[in-house]
């Protein structure tokens, strides 16, 4: 049975995320205090240096060789399940659409496992609940984003082609936007004819991979959790010293930057009622509905069962809108799931937390 | 005697400081990452939360009850000194200029005792000595940074009224600095026709007082200290993760901030070597001197004596610049201070440490 204890503990981790981002929020709104620009230097802080050396600190404590294979097949399961089942939607409903399938993916299976998981899911369950909901972290910076990437690039692949055809159209509807968009189409086309498609597609994902600091955050996090949980080193107090001193904000200033970010939403519903509706209920049903299948299914019980529903029931995670935006997929489905997300994140959760309390 | 441990415990604290300053250094210099606009951000998000809250948390946790009374009197001894040599050396050398009494005050007596000087007194003589100077921190946000506003604002009404004097040649230099600087001033007079002279000069520092986020983030530290040892009452656990979720980074995200601003800086030595020499002597020698002195001769010894004397020896604090830079007086100087200061303090701290462990 939960008391009003936990309630309480819960709260004590999950208030402060609010502040922070409440508190990004005011100061554009209120207190105008960040131009555009400003805020894009705090974010810039935030994905390029806090979020990154997070991901580390997180990834480098997990243990590699006491992974929970029960968890990791169940979070394998959850994410094949949605791929089909997206696949089979977009069949039927849009024309095989790649886009529906990579936004119903990403709504469905990708939650804030690292910002607001960890603090909730310790809040709630405690420490035990952060060795297992790392693991999930570990799992998305190391494979799911990657292929989550794979993903776009497979489709920005199909849209050169697609737009090769019609390209007597399209430059005779120029506009600046479209000379943006155009000028990276032609560079993409140039890197298309010198190499074969394959090898382009391969560079292309490569790079994304390369330039992204949270890869290989995650991958110096991994390589070092190998090295230090085999011999039994640690990092001298100095190094660790040196990487918190950077990351101890990185909380406070993601939800921060996240209030600045939906202070200069235009509307807080970007994408209209009815598709908030559906891709919410996509995240907070039909995403924790997958996984206590799959776990179930698997034999996952007790605490581990409890920490693989309740953390496929989070808000929608920063990184999958990331991509979204830089591909033009839906950002704007991405972007209200985040916002509306968040404010019924904590409800949410203790939802499930009650429910799972009482029935398993 | 002073120990490797010792040592490898002052390097434990500050290496994560200057780790902060060059990713900051480097982000600018090598990655070319953010615009000045975007370093703006940044700097505010520092000085209007970071910062603030910092300074609430160290001086809420410090008990008013139990202030050492022989440190405050020689801190305000030390300062009154300061003042005194410099308004001699104004009146022989520069013609009674405050602008020279201003700086010279600001540079050998308002050391960086918040961000750099908790951290390596710590890792030099333990948590006792966190205590002592924490309250070095009450009293220069609580006092000295409000005195030296007085001073500035002392010397702005001067120049108001020698300006008033010679408007019609300004106005005949006018270039689009001028233009701005003469419209605040025109404003500043306007207050003045309107208000007798005393009242405008208390009307303008009370502004400054009351907008500046750290005065009221020290107020209400003070107060709220008053209240909690008075009673026994401490911050619910909830409140207290909100104001760290914020504060938590302040220090590394205040160090990067420098980083930034000193990569932004044509020349490390804005003022020409001579004077950066002078402002260093007067910063880690003077300064240091004039706190023996003072502390000496009201019998203080051991601990407090050493903590009094190391923390006079600390690089140049970041306010006095802030102003400097707002009042037009002689931010070079202070910018040159801060930058050096920041790469020789750890090397003078442990010559200091070194010494004080010898001699006392």
């Amino acid at each position: 049975m939960v008391s009003l204890e936990n309630l309480y503990n819960v709260l004590e981790e999950t208030v402060p995320l609010y502040f922070a981002m409440i508190l990004g929020y005011l100061s554009i709104k209120w207190w105008k205090l960040f131009t555009p620009e400003q805020c894009a230097g705090v974010n810039k802080f935030v994905s390029k240096f806090s979020i990154p050396l997070l991901s580390f600190q997180f990834i480098a404590a997990n243990n590699p060789y006491q992974m929970n294979f029960k968890l990791i097949l169940s979070d394998v399961l959850q994410k094949s399940l949605s791929f089909f089942i997206f696949l089979f939607a977009a069949n039927i409903f849009c024309g095989k659409s790649v886009d529906w399938i990579i936004t119903g993916i990403s709504v469905s299976t990708l939650p804030n496992t690292l910002i607001v998981g960890i603090p909730l899911l310790r809040g709630m369950y405690g420490e035990e609940a952060v060795r297992l909901i790392t693991q999930i972290v570990v799992l998305q910076s190391m494979v799911w984003y990657n292929v989550l990437l794979l993903f776009f690039e497979f489709r920005a692949q199909k849209v050169i082609r697609s737009e090769a055809a019609t390209a007597t159209q399209v430059t005779e509807l120029v506009n600046i936007g479209a000379i943006e968009a155009s000028e990276e189409n032609q560079e993409r086309k140039d890197t298309h004819k010198k190499c074969p498609k394959a090898l382009s597609f391969v560079l292309n994902v490569g790079k994304k991979i390369v330039l992204n600091p949270n890869t290989y955050a995650s991958i110096a996090g991994l390589v070092w959790s190998l090295i230090s949980y085999r011999w039994g080193i640690k990092l001298p107090t100095i190094t660790n010293n040196a990487l918190h001193i950077i990351s101890d904000g990185g909380l406070g200033m993601a939800m921060f930057s996240l209030g600045l970010f939906t202070a200069y939403q235009s509307k807080l519903i970007a994408c209209g009622t009815r598709m908030a509706v559906l891709s919410l209920a996509l995240r907070f049903v039909l995403g924790p509905l997958l996984m206590a299948l799959s776990s179930y299914v698997i034999e996952m019980r007790g605490l581990l069962l409890k920490v693989a529903i309740v953390q496929a029931a989070l808000p929608q995670g920063i990184v999958p809108f990331v991509f979204a935006k830089e591909y033009g997929v839906h950002p704007d489905i991405l972007s209200t799931g985040i916002i509306i997300g968040m404010l019924l994140a904590v409800p949410v959760a203790l939802a499930y937390y009650f429910l799972l309390g009482a029935i398993l």
